[in-house]
């Protein structure tokens, strides 16, 4: 049999969207309420207060009604001005990414690269920031998603607190999915949103602002305001007493509420643990059978997304394509730079669970083995399974 | 008993968001698809088309990820160019309030304003073509919700269209109430979306752009690109072989879905008469409890919204809540320059059924009594039973 | 416009089934577990410990998966041996309905039988269990819902108490609607379910049995034992570490969970109330507009149920049909001995709302002028609307 | 880490309940309409005309409201008079559980009892009706769930029918998951439900009753009227202008329907091939990996469970708790005879997709091997995805 194009697959192991849990399924369907009906404010105040305790902030956190990019996007055009020198840190595609949306707000960019399979050194951004006094804004991609790999935003938050600049953190698909929080990494603009770890729909951001950046925004004339773009205009909306700038996304937050409920009752560290198990039981099948992580170091791999090395040779689409043919399993690509040279695999929210690393490896290794390939799945799965039980 | 704001009402009858039709919130919680599934890329392409079917346009149509605010500063932020001469016709809150996005794109604004209980005269549409030749771009509300009053935009668009100008409009919460259409009214640019008269939660925007639109904002260097704001972007993003720009809200398109099967099984005809005649059922009630409709004349009240004039002397917050506390039926307010001066009962999807115009007759009525007014609540509703009943 | 037989109707006014609150139809759709996973076997003891604590029993009730139908056959069947002398107390179609059963499995049946709109007196049951000391079992039907008329449990249940007898009460449709628990009538079987005033969908019997009954059944070598009839064969199937006879219904059993959690927390005397002031309200308004309420006196008449008699010359099923076809509300016929004689208006769960009186009243009242009636429907909704600002 | 028994498990593979599809868990959750509204009626004769055309057959079938035992039962109790002389077909522990129904309506019973890992030979029938003129019901389980094994019914239909017989057939856990029907058997009663191979919660009967069957029920004095364990009572109620015996389980006949969709729409053929690859390659695996088959020969290996031998010495029920404990996957156990010899792995509706075996197979052998196995999990593996690619 063959699973046709047309029909939904059996099972979605990629790097987001992903399937949302049941729960969340169920809360998209609530009632929708008119969004200046009291029994709604007081719904959103209590959804961002939830929030406020996932992310661990002393302040209230934001939501904004579109998926994370409108977050990102709202950053660099609230925070940057034109005085402002922005050091970009791109590890990946995405860190690279805001690179541009930086330079848009101020031609005063430097950046520090690096190969799209290794990690930031803080010693690098050390070494700019004494250069560079100049610098007063610094952004991160902590989970470089397309790479699937973790810059190590806690000690870079600490060089950029001390030197006196402005952090802002992508933890899109990081946060809630392992140990991260605004406070942690001193970030001052934190933007995360319900369609990764947290095993929600795509289409809302969650951004952790810090005093200070309120203050620069408010006092930044070029910030958006009324505009889809604006952070700003959101600073009281999470009060049950005042307006929303335009109409949130009420089956959103419905659907957000319920997964922030799943989070916090599970607990964050059970969470990030399942999310670390199936990721290191994941490597450990790869290896095993015969195929590369692509991370440079398993201390930078990330615990949300392992990405395989697409061995020479292989056509990677197509690799994938059979995956989902033969076995119904969607994988993920890469993403420019990394497009084609890697495929994959997210371990976030309802697939963050370890015996998933079992249904990727015998996915990856059947359609590889299906082209020609010579892989050992039966070692992978076994070495897998030894990571999991060691763990049980 | 008193129905307490921190528990859900039992009906809403507000001009938007107003709760989702059952069938749209069951299609919310459909497994969510990674977009670049192959069974979502062409479930897109689908979705695309249904509206394309809905908006009865000959080309096809675009879905952006946020609710129509975002389409209407994209459309600003696209079409207008500093060059281009806008004319902003203004007869309620939104249609004003679009004149300051264009103001950000143009410095030549040109304003027909009439008081916001009236709609725009084609003939002073007509005439101020005439007397500024170098206008290039009109913008109109068709629906100018605040107010409960519908412009004449297919009158307004064919002088638009003989003057050879862009024409730009706002039919967020008209499209699917009433019988009209991007070709009918020969739009440019014509936004609506699935949270008013669909009956979808509300979190897209859905748009018909003309030919000659596209190539304006393709060939405008200043149309935002790489961003939430930009439409170009987005062009071919309905086809099922081509990338989205950014995630797409996989659950809001599941509810459109959901909301088009819904509107075009039931027959748009069928959707449009019920919508009228509940709005029609609700100003007979008004009159004959001894209240004013808002609207100057029957032909410009909107078939979705129905706004009371607020008797002199109430306070129409204290009305709305004690409508809300007493029957559990919650109403909208005005918005701006209405605020206070009226109360909107909502006609919109779900709720568009001539049994609410009762259920509001009553709640109004009584929250008024309640107040010390003196309503003659049985003579309203059985004014607005007899249009019903006439319409059987 | 008509509404279409193929349609679903707007409103459903029903005396069950009624439609489901909204939670209880998002709980249908919970993930289906395996009855005998140990988090399901956990959820099916807790479940049943809602409904004991909704039932204010002091032991563990019974969940029964068929509708309340299949509880009160397998009370009759299991508790009634041929040496029973059963009483049955008839004051409507259900309550005369269970004597059927009754005989069954006794030939020894009395019955009291009073007109469908009256009550069983006490003074009566008193009087024929003295005249009958050898009566062993007396049964009552609470609310005979085909008359909507209450029968005095608490006072009968009482006497029989005090006679030594067993009770068997139907409380299908008046538990969760009223002030009704098995110990204050002193049942020993007490049958209700979760498709009437609780507001989930009809499909399971919810029972609470007494000491004395279970000793009774288990030792009446008749009763029914591996067979879905059976109710001794689910005596220990709530906890946790006991085995189901067969299947259980599970997602019937997630929403009654999600149903009793509601009535729980919105907190069951609060429900009460709202039944009570919807049925006030409705007899109010049946009465200024001209009609009669079927109930002999209103002390007997039921806060869950209205039952309006129908005005000679009117075809009742045809009145029916207009309100659905004209305004998209469904009534409630009569059954058997009631039907053509009377409609009902269900207030059960989420229609138990006063608001909804307003409805019931102009669709009943409309359709019967629509036939020619000449009732004073504005008169009707005011006097409702009185009743109801009367409580706020 | 280890699944809590309080959590929800990750993935279920059991015998049944199951899962349920999506699309059957948002269908559960749809208006609770009516039961005597006209769309309810009418969508009740459409869902059983969809059972009708599922099950392909040329009278109607019928919905019973109740988990299949009530089917079983009632059919037992209906067809079978004190006149009658059964023939029990027993080869597992649901076959020989008939037997005793049987026993209760008729004293005449005679068995065909076989091991409980073989099936019926239909010769030993050919035989014993020989022997036994005066057999005039042969009752015979398809699937024998706790067993994992299939008899030959349509062989044995056939010899049945050339009897002069009449045929029960229990096709609980075998419809819709392979290629079996009622005619195909020339059955007279054949039981099935959703709750296994449809994908659907557990609470309904579908039964196809052939012509005569209904004769013979209907003119049997002894059969169940007016009770929950009926089945004349239901003849006509397919019809949208009959009446219902009691309240149909309204939400389950939502379910159903989705169900029966999903099933013709994917198409019988299609769904059937999946569940014979799922379990063949489930076979491979399981004696790849050094362990045996329950079932005697493959070619009574159901297609829809995998019975999977438990090896000497090993402690079944802990060895699931520690395949949920490890890795979140829920398996059966066996029932009555087999329970404690074995495990089994459902492929019903949504698990049966062969990717699911490899689940099965690392979390059986995962667990064998933590209580001391040493189990070949990879080659258990590569072989059932051996089987898989020679398929695709």
């Amino acid at each position: 049999m063959r699973y046709s194009d047309h029909a939904k697959p059996v099972i979605t192991l990629t790097a987001g969207p992903v399937n949302a849990y049941p729960e969340v399924l169920q809360a998209l369907g609530r009632t929708v309420l008119y969004d200046y009906d009291p029994a709604f404010q007081l719904f959103y105040e209590q959804v961002v207060l939830k929030a406020k305790k996932a992310l661990r902030l002393s302040n209230m956190p934001l939501i904004l009604h579109g998926e994370p990019v409108l977050g990102l996007e709202a950053a660099a055009a609230s925070l940057i001005t034109p005085d402002d020198v922005v050091l970009n840190l791109a590890s990946g595609v995405y860190g690279k990414g805001f690179g541009y949306w930086a330079k848009r707000y101020s031609p005063h960019l430097l950046e520090i690269e690096v190969p799209y399979n290794e990690a930031i050194d803080p010693q690098s951004v050390a070494d700019m920031l004494k250069k560079h006094p100049e610098i007063t804004i610094v952004s991160v991609c902590h989970h470089d998603t397309p790479s699937g790999t973790i810059n190590p935003i806690n000690e870079i938050g600490a060089l950029v607190s001390a030197h006196g600049g402005y952090l802002i953190v992508d933890a899109v698909s990081s946060f809630a999915g392992m140990d991260t929080h605004p406070d942690d990494c001193k970030a001052d603009i934190y933007v995360t949103g319900p369609g990764k770890c947290l095993g929600a729909p795509p289409a809302l951001t969650v951004m952790g602002v810090s005093d200070r950046a309120w203050d620069k925004m408010k006092s930044n004339k070029l910030a958006p305001r009324a505009s889809m773009l604006s952070i700003v205009d959101w600073e009281n909306a999470w009060s049950k007493d005042q307006p929303f700038p335009f109409t949130p996304s009420v089956a959103e937050v419905n659907g957000l509420d319920a997964a922030l409920d799943l989070y916090l009752t599970e607990g964050p560290e059970a969470v990030w643990a399942r999310h670390a198990l199936t990721a290191k039981a994941m490597r450990a099948g790869v290896r095993a059978m015969g195929l590369s992580v692509w991370a440079a170091t398993d201390d930078i791999a990330s615990p949300t997304t392992t990405s395989v090395r697409t061995p020479s040779g292989v056509d990677e689409k197509k690799l994938r394509q059979s995956a989902r043919e033969r076995y119904g399993v969607v994988l993920s690509s890469g993403r420019g730079e990394t497009l084609g040279k890697l495929t994959r695999i997210g371990h976030m929210g309802p697939t963050a669970q370890p015996i998933y690393a079992i249904v990727a490896l015998t996915a990856l290794g059947g359609a590889l083995n299906a082209a020609g390939g010579n892989y050992r799945i039966g070692k992978g799965v076994e070495a897998a399974l030894a990571v999991i039980d060691a763990d049980a």
